[in-house]
């Protein structure tokens, strides 16, 4: 056996945590930053929680809620001029991924003399300011990770930026904070957390420390199949997605994801296609084109959700989600040329060339 | 759900792992206090491993290799001197649990001003020196428990000193340094290990999240069971006890143990058996005061194990620890009353009174 583990986040997990848990708050100094979007943090209730906490321990606050779906690097910047003209000594995250990875970008940049788009290509050298998370959706995993997935116009596609320091100090999972989303964004979010968990279940990185994550969270996940076809969002149904996510967070911190993830980018950055949507469509298709290198590993999968052949789980899959793209075959080969340029390519159980990574592209968007 | 997750040690896992990770030893300053037992260090090839690194990397280093069996507060005063004296930056620990034990508390009191035994009675105020690990045992788990049984005069047993400051920074797991392990110490630590699992799996403080490593564990202890029956320990099984040792670690972090634990301690301080001879012969009884309270369990871990009633487990593990102390009604009474102090008898699955550890004493050493 070989693995590695490192995932130093404190993790609080059950309903009402954050105001149970509320003096953890307290450890990091009197200024902090809430870095949240428009309205998740607002709708779920948790910026209320969060601000009556900070209140009421004296902590100063202020509060950038100008994270976009898929932040930019211009957005990271501003949040980390706020946090430095006004030298808060914590960030908090409220929100799904993006919020999640903007708060790391910020946390980042606001220690080290550098431009966001150095977070991409060099290492940070100075420890990031502490990060508290509170997720409002079941999906991200980002909660677990060190990841932060950014959008570089420069680059033309989403990067991620990695760093040991960008754990998040602590983590409040509540799914109470998920139960005002619509639909669309629990299935979307969902369909993501499957794939983290089935992409670093195959992942050529797969340790047996990372597969018991994996194995777990698909195991949770397949509880939540029917309620999500039926779209019955119970709290328990919350609850087992809240938890499937995290442990999809858990798995790709140690695998990271692969190909998937890598062609999903370019139907977001182009297509505006959610996260979870664009990844979701190219699930059935890489799962046939890695089948030979990882049939006892996808056979496991099927089992665990019990599906009986990858066309059942890929119909399942695209009937509760958008529709695809339009799309021309020169998008297709500029989309396989970026996904080529992701790390994450070398992570795919089956060796993968832009000629294959093509081929999925046609076979998933032209068909 | 409702769970915690706290265990952000760096654990690098695998043959040849210390070697192949050289560098992880330059992070903390040029000076080190290898903290070991007299012997296990240098059978078990790690010592020389280690201190090859650190010449290779000019960082200066001591050697305390004064550790005995259940580390006494003298021994780790006597490190913490040392430590001082030459104000070493970083403490290593290289043996078994003792060593692992005692280099946590010397960690503590190089940088605290306190006498060993507030250890046992106050919290630490200051962060312990980083502390790198190198079992040579499988069994203890302590290289990734915050936790460090020490030995107090003063209160007659073994007492637990506790602080997240003690987690081990970083962890070097490679099952070839247990290798030169007699049967004996190879079995009793192992069966330690298997007491850590299942105490963590019934333990009422059991969660989703600390199952999946109990689980995990008892799972690989299983593929174990016959090569310890027959004393034939390859390296494939080496390699296994070490994990499922590690998963006992992982999951007590969580959970804490019980009263097997509690029970046993006195058996180790007023009759020289080792910690996992003593908890051993508890096990049998431990299951059936616990059944009614956690049947489903109990029938769980004996699925897992492949034994179809509890006598048979009992029958198989008595069969291969040492024999049993011979003990008057007397110092029954006063175990008994040692064991209800440590906190660990309030995680047991069923409530249990004084009077039913001093059954329990009786059933396992007066029959």
């Amino acid at each position: 056996m070989k693995f590695t583990l490192y995932m130093p986040t404190k993790v609080f997990y059950g309903k009402n945590c954050v105001k149970e848990q509320a003096k953890e708050f307290s450890a990091f100094g009197n200024k902090a930053l809430i870095v949240t979007g428009k309205s998740s943090g607002k709708k779920s209730g948790a910026l209320k929680d969060v601000t009556d906490i900070l209140i009421s321990l004296s902590i100063e606050y202020w509060v950038f809620d100008k994270v976009e779906n898929n932040p930019s690097l211009e957005t990271v910047k501003k949040g980390s001029i706020i946090a430095k003209a006004n030298q808060v000594s914590v960030i908090i995250a409220i929100g799904g991924g993006s919020p999640i990875d903007a708060a790391k970008a910020i946390a980042a940049l606001s220690v080290n003399n550098i431009e966001p788009i150095e977070l991409l290509t060099t290492s940070i050298k100075i420890p990031s300011l502490p990060i508290i998370v509170i997720p409002t959706t079941a999906g991200t995993g980002s909660e677990v990770t060190p990841y932060s997935i950014l959008t570089a116009k420069q680059f033309n596609t989403k990067k991620n930026f990695y760093s040991p320091y960008s754990f998040p100090t602590i983590t409040f999972l509540d799914y109470k904070y998920t139960c005002s989303l619509p639909d669309r964004v629990t299935i979307d979010t969902a369909f993501d957390a499957f794939s983290h968990l089935l992409e670093s279940y195959l992942s050529n990185k797969c340790t047996k420390q990372s597969a018991i994550y994996a194995i777990e969270g698909l195991k949770v996940f397949a509880n939540c199949l029917l309620a999500i076809d039926e779209r019955k969002f119970t709290d328990n149904i919350r609850d087992q997605l809240l938890y499937a996510s995290y442990m999809g967070g858990l798995a790709i911190t140690l695998t990271g994801t692969t190909i998937i993830h890598a062609m999903g980018y370019s139907l977001t950055y182009y297509k505006a296609l959610s996260h979870g949507h664009a990844n979701t469509l190219f699930i059935g298709e890489y799962l046939r084109f890695n089948n030979q290198a990882d049939k006892e590993k996808i056979e496991n999968v099927l089992k665990i959700l019990k599906f009986s052949a990858i066309i059942d789980l890929e119909t399942y899959l695209l009937k509760n989600i958008g529709k695809k793209p339009t799309i021309s075959q020169e998008e297709i080969n500029k989309f396989a040329t970026l996904a080529m340029t992701q790390g994450s390519v070398k992570n795919n159980p089956r060796v993968i060339k832009e000629s294959d990574i093509i081929k999925i592209y046609q076979k998933v968007l032209l068909r």
